[in-house]
């Protein structure tokens, strides 16, 4: 019978609790488990709907629960905290100390979140996952952890920053896209049985929605597991990241210092950084994008007008 | 340059703003707009976030807006809705007369938007349509009309219900899915250049997130443009569906009398809905899903305990 619904299931959607999810989801879901070293994943429809579902639904349905949200979180994320109707409190952007003063003033017997990223997209900086671990165990917090730029890239497996960094088991749910390194579309999160359960019984934008294709579903799976079996792509990456970052330092080019493989270039006007992008192309056959409002802030090129900031590189 | 950046993007996404808008989006977007007879459309990853981002944008961007809101509509729009932080009034489900009385109570200066759907899923009945225009009409509402369970289905070329009756050009703007009759994922609002290009440049869940595959948005529009020249499937569907309820009838089943294509027979009881659809499967390899809480609200099933109501054949 359960090959039976398999082959029935290959066609459109239908939501994943009535007839959306295939043997493909859940083999999809186990390769994620693992990857993460976790008990469970649940698969979305993408990054931005597995972060704004999951954090409305464990705000809202943890009574009397507090979110602290790192200051440069994602839109996805701020708008899954302020949808859940949850007490917030932003901390500075990768500030322990500022997260702890925050934690301190509030009431130490109410459920407690810590959301934030590991690697921020527009400045190439990672967080310190570590202190924000410590300090929730301090703090008796779950933490939330974003690693949609980082999965398939870090981590021996590919599993994101907290795997490189050996500490994935410190994580309560770990966020991920099937839509980046994994070349797909798609978004996950991973944690215990538990947890994954309780956002699958509760989450409207995994509820009221329809599936991924299985043939999405497969060609994730296979992402993941020929990354998390092959470090070439990563060891790659890693040389040629380092290859331009030299090369653009030597030349003088504006380039912020990142940790990750993100290497924004500065430039603070739009209409500028379209130029450059243009002659990139046409030119050499570089394809780089410029960034502006609204993926960056105006007040982030507030020096600048019209705003506009970087070309990115990746 | 135009190929050039096609080419590279039939890779994974990037937000549609930055590098996700590939040719086929393009092309994807005319023909749904042509199969609405609107100016434009916008395609969103699925058709829950295009309820959602769209109506919370809408109703937070026009400053003192109102929405009145069909109380049976699907809980992407009821999400939308809210998020948008408007003042909200919930009609009576298909009834003109209470949303008008609801209509009269509000200052005729504020801008108004009427949301609703044409086939609703679970009873399969149809809304008054043009009865809804002519309110928009007299107290200058904008109307949002979800099309999900009628795209491809009705109408000469699949535009839905609103174009059956000859009656699309008086929906504001018309939402619609890319994952069930068109068989593909996906989800996107049609109407005039203006709005959809202000829904583009204002919304979060459009914004912030990943493109559909572009091997994705060309399915669909394959799928589109076929049932665009091609009435024989919509043809045979009402063929069987006209069979299927003349059968269950006769049979006696507790059939619910709908107008549309959907067919609820009324089960009152979980388990043994579960038992009824396990058996058409086992023996008879018919597949239908029972519908259970939270698909359907607890208070539709209140007779029976625990709830459970239908199962459903499409």
């Amino acid at each position: 019978m359960h090959q039976a619904i398999d082959r029935l299931g290959t066609g459109a959607g239908g939501t994943r609790n009535i007839a959306g999810t295939t043997h493909e989801h859940v083999l999809l879901e186990q390769s994620l488990a693992a990857l993460h070293g976790k008990q469970a994943a649940l698969v979305f429809t993408s990054g931005y709907v597995a972060n704004e579902t999951s954090l409305a639904t464990l705000g809202k349905m943890m009574p009397n629960c507090v979110i602290f949200s790192d200051a440069l979180n994602h839109n996805s994320m701020i708008a899954g905290i302020r949808n859940s109707g949850a007490e917030k409190h932003v901390f500075r952007h990768n500030d322990p100390a500022d997260l702890e003063a925050k934690l301190k003033q509030v009431d130490p017997k109410r459920p407690k979140l810590i959301a934030f990223e590991s690697v921020y997209s527009m400045d190439g900086d990672i967080s310190p996952i570590a202190e924000f671990c410590d300090l929730a165990d301090r703090y008796g917090a779950f933490t939330y952890l974003d690693e949609v730029h980082a999965v398939g890239m870090y981590g021996r497996r590919g599993g994101g920053v907290a795997q490189e960094r050996g500490i994935e088991h410190r994580l309560h749910l770990i966020q991920g896209t099937l839509g980046k390194a994994f070349g797909m579309v798609g978004g996950y999160i991973a944690g215990s049985a538990a947890m994954v359960d309780f956002v699958r019984s509760n989450a409207p934008g995994f509820i009221f929605t329809t599936a991924l294709p299985p043939v999405i579903a497969a060609g994730a799976r296979a992402s993941i597991n020929h990354l998390m079996n092959s470090e070439a792509e990563r060891q790659a990456q890693r040389d040629r990241v380092a290859v331009v970052k030299q090369r653009l330092a030597a030349v003088g080019l504006p380039l912020l210092d990142s940790e990750s493989h993100i290497v924004p270039v500065m430039i603070g006007d739009a209409s500028l950084a379209k130029q450059v992008t243009d002659l990139l192309l046409e030119r050499h056959d570089i394809y780089v994008q410029p960034i502006n409002y609204p993926t960056v802030p105006r007040a982030r090129s507030a020096f600048a007008s019209p705003p506009a900031r970087c070309i990115r590189m990746r």
